[in-house]
């Protein structure tokens, strides 16, 4: 493999361009990671490893098969061709030496369609795929916005009917619930983009363009002063709307919580049939943090049916964590066949923030299970016993510093390593170990087997 | 979380760019990813997956934690600010928007230095941190050399005596045996960057230049014919170099392979010392297959002492895997006391390779463990099973598609599932349910409870 034979040559690069900028300038490199992003010491990545762990538990109980693609992808994906590039300006973009225009991913859909699109015929529908992509995003850095995330992203393809977006929001639900998530404390919103293009055309008789405008007013309409918002509103319409009853039908409708409520032409449109019909099947599998919401919008050019997001309802924290819907014209547009799809995407920021906000991260242990501290010259000796006891199944980590042992101790509570042992010849003799429990402060001599029972009962609570 | 709320404009961009690539030029989007790289569907990351669940378990069993780190890195880390670039050609490069240069990672090493720099006064030691990042290097993509591969890398920081590199070669080696790799079919070769300066300056008195650009030339060696290595040889030597047996002494030293039949100057020196204790560490560690080579170079400029690598030694494959060595300079450079260090990298493409090469990548199970088929109009009714299913840990596909049974019966064989369940009205009332088993093509009506206890005992198997 090249970039391991070619290892050599990268590596003067580096140690030549790192010691010239030490010797030459005296001054000592950065250590702080680019701008937006975010190391993962291992205390961070545990956290990430757990939630990751949910995620991928979760998915593959509702037999979703986890994929992963490049994250560089060509700029095409993102943008036209015609020259005109309408690429978005936070998306990462660069060409490469040999001048392809590239982008490093901001969303993980665009690739998903594409793999789908790849392998149109040879797949078996339905297509239930999951994976947990690293994204970015070029923005000003602030609380909760950082440039990368990592996101699951969780598709069905395949399915035109509302089992697809039931078992989806079953599935994040499910998520939620095993972080253990309170049903007070998230509420799921769904609303149908051919319900709001049956709202504002057939019901309001809107204009095209200024449909397309109220969704964009409506979907910023919560984080809007209401004086701000009505002025804006005022300027959409026309003064005859603004007297026929239109305004006054749109403000009505801005306020329905319920299906149920929304005028009697809408009642009988396909997308509140498949509305009623979802939230039944979302109350019958216990569901009951579920409101429609004629206000979301979620990236309406892109959805063609329901649209549902998740709301954190924390005070603080109050804002949407996380959200999908149905998006049927993505994988045609590569020159195949249509495919129905349903999916959506959980960020690990949004994420993290909630199960913190909510007190819902739980301890971690550390991987490491066992400290062993070498005393006198062992360790050719206590070779044995630590691969036995890596055979027996624990995680060994070992200390052959020869410092005092209550240097050793020291060490092994910052590593947060729960159980010690100390090898010295007498033990290798004896086989007979002192384990020091570094929680409750106490030790005991076991043999080996005992104290491998010991550490594995601890793992297992 | 920005990259979430943001999703709209980002979506209404893609899906503009997808539409008018599409409507204006009629030409559909390219399937394929991005030149050199990867797609993984689920049966790909389904072995990467397994290689990297190896991985994991053995650096945990050796008391390594996980850590990660942004893919982009300020290309300082990389390259000298004095204006002349000496950043590797094969880096991915470009400056943000913000006019910052910035790299795609092509090595984990500058990153994780930077880490442990960052937190050099905190951290207990010895450090034992491992990550297995994406990497990216530009080049010209063809068999066993991409642009991107995912790299295991493990890293001891502050031990500075030979068990280090007595751990991490042992680790590596039982990530090699974890695989089933026998002990034939690979070769740990070891090297010291000290033996060699001692070597090349003191016992051969060569110039400095002179040595260094030896060292390059046998870094090649292996790769060249006899005659172009022996001219290569004679143009770096001085005639007089060439007469009074110089040249003669190093083609004596390049013969050698056992650090016994070294020449007798160079028998004291530490490093011979220090390469034979390892050597007889790792023999009471039963790996036998490891031998001294005075060839093996490995990015000569940045190891400071020990070096290996590993070789497969399969005719058809018989090349370089992976290997590390001590680099006690790096984390120094970032203006923080040195920290004696030692670390390897094991990238996915050549162990792939290596363990296909030697039939020893097992025959994986999909994630899905039951495809449950739905007869008729039950889906509402038929929830509970498929919830208490999930609930006892079955990963379950429900297909609702209401296609005939030989259909559905070959979309789980298609997919791979072993195991499929027939779910109608009889079936929800006698709670009585008829498990296919796809593999042996016989059926059985069980409880619920027995069709856990059956799935769960193949998944065991």
């Amino acid at each position: 493999m090249s970039l391991t034979t070619l290892k050599p040559s990268l590596f003067i690069g580096i140690v030549a361009g790192l010691t010239m900028l030490y010797n030459r300038a005296n001054m000592s490199l950065s250590t702080q990671p680019y701008k937006g992003a975010r190391d993962f010491y291992p205390e961070d990545k545990r956290i990430q490893k757990y939630m990751f762990g949910v995620m991928r538990r979760v998915a593959e109980k509702f037999g979703y098969e986890e994929y992963d693609a490049p994250i560089l992808e060509p700029l095409e994906l993102y943008a036209a061709k015609s020259g005109e590039e309408i690429v978005n300006e936070q998306t990462y973009t660069f060409e490469d030496r040999g001048e392809r225009k590239v982008a490093i991913r901001p969303e993980m859909t665009p690739t998903v369609s594409r793999m789908v699109a790849a392998r149109r015929q040879e797949l078996a529908y339905p297509v239930r795929w999951y994976s947990i992509p690293n994204l970015w995003r070029y923005e000003r850095p602030q609380r909760g916005r950082l440039r990368e995330h990592w996101q699951l992203n969780v598709d069905v393809f395949g399915i035109d009917d509302i089992t697809a977006e039931h078992e989806l929001i079953v599935l994040a639900d499910t998520i939620m619930q095993t972080f253990g998530a309170k049903r007070d404390t998230y509420i799921i919103r769904l609303n149908s983009r051919k319900l709001i293009d049956a709202a504002l055309h057939d019901y309001l008789k809107l204009e095209k363009v200024q449909a397309h405008s109220l969704v964009k007013l409506i979907d910023r309409m919560h984080k809007m002063e209401a004086a701000a918002f009505n002025a804006q509103l005022d300027a959409t319409l026309s003064p005859s709307q603004r007297e026929d009853g239109t305004e006054d039908k749109l403000r009505e409708l801005l306020k329905v919580k319920d299906v149920a409520h929304l005028p009697g032409e809408l009642q009988s449109h396909e997308s509140v049939v498949q509305l009623t019909s979802l939230m039944k099947l979302l109350d019958d599998s216990l569901i009951s943090n579920v409101t429609f919401d004629v206000s979301l919008m979620r990236g309406f050019d892109y959805y063609t049916d329901i649209v549902f997001e998740v709301f954190d309802t924390h005070p603080e924290n109050n804002r949407s964590m996380f959200g999908g819907g149905r998006y049927d014209g993505l994988v045609g547009l590569f020159g195949v066949d249509p495919v129905p799809t349903v999916g959506f995407g959980m960020g690990d920021v949004t994420l993290q923030n909630f199960l913190e906000t909510h007190a819902l991260l739980p301890k971690l242990k550390p991987e490491t299970e066992l400290y062993v501290a070498l005393l006198g010259d062992v360790y050719e000796s206590a070779q044995r016993v630590i691969h036995d006891l890596r055979e027996m199944g624990i995680n060994v980590a070992v200390d052959a510093s020869g410092r005092k042992p209550d240097k050793l101790i020291k060490n092994a509570l910052k590593k947060n390593v729960r159980y010690m042992l100390f090898i010295g010849d007498k033990e290798l003799q004896t086989e007979q170990f002192t384990l020091k429990d570094l929680q409750s402060n106490t030790e005991e001599a076991h043999s080996l087997q005992r104290i491998v029972s010991v550490i594995k009962d601890y793992r297992a609570a």
